[in-house]
């Protein structure tokens, strides 16, 4: 009778531990998507930051030429 | 022998599913720092996308206010 | 003889004179005329100059304007 | 007698008909020299307008470039 309860226990922990692990499993799955996702959002965030960075050059340039076209005018004006 | 032995197995099995816990404790944590870690990058993303609009509104400002300029020159230079 | 001689040459000769202070007269009135329009022509070049340089103010405000956008764009990228 | 005060007389017109072409040569003279003034001054402006109206295409561009610029930002906002 004793052996028996011991066997009944045995069966319920070791179901119990297949659930636990089951549920790990799930849980490292849901890990690894995550850590994926937020790579992968870090990576775009790079890319974006990048496309910026040459919007910016792109800017510098613009302002540069503007300020070329603003020394000529000033020019034009004395000598005129 | 026979009751010795299941208790021995159970032991295991009980140690097993203790582990497997713990580990599962770990994880749920690591999932949520990772969650809010996700969240709040996103939630910078977005502050970040903002100051953006904002500047793209400054730079349509801009270029409008030079639109205006390039047509009071315009005016300038044809009634003189 | 020569009396009428003398007095046809006299006649002739102011006839002459009046003709050339008429056109001395027309000269003056032009010379006057061409002063004014070199004059208002100055007056105008002088006005557009200012309208110019009035624009090129507008101009560099502009281009300082745009430099402090392109400095924002640049801070929010490197604290992004 | 008679035929002397004439003499006199006509040598007063002849005189004054001299100064009076004399001033008109000089009057002559300040026309040219006025009307040359005036058209350099004209074709001086007209070559500040078109140096002007040069400048105004560069402009043109610089907005140009900037617009373009301004949608590669909005596109680059909108896709992240």
């Amino acid at each position: 009778q004793h052996a028996n309860h011991l066997q009944t226990h045995r069966d319920s922990v070791s179901e119990k531990l297949q659930e636990t692990e089951l549920r790990n499993q799930d849980l490292e799955g849901q890990l690894r998507e995550l850590e994926q996702r937020l790579e992968s959002s870090q990576l775009e965030q790079e890319d974006f930051r990048k496309s910026l960075r040459s919007l910016l050059e792109l800017l510098d340039g613009k302002i540069f030429e503007l300020t070329e076209l603003r020394d000529s005018l000033a020019k034009l004006i004395e000598d005129s």
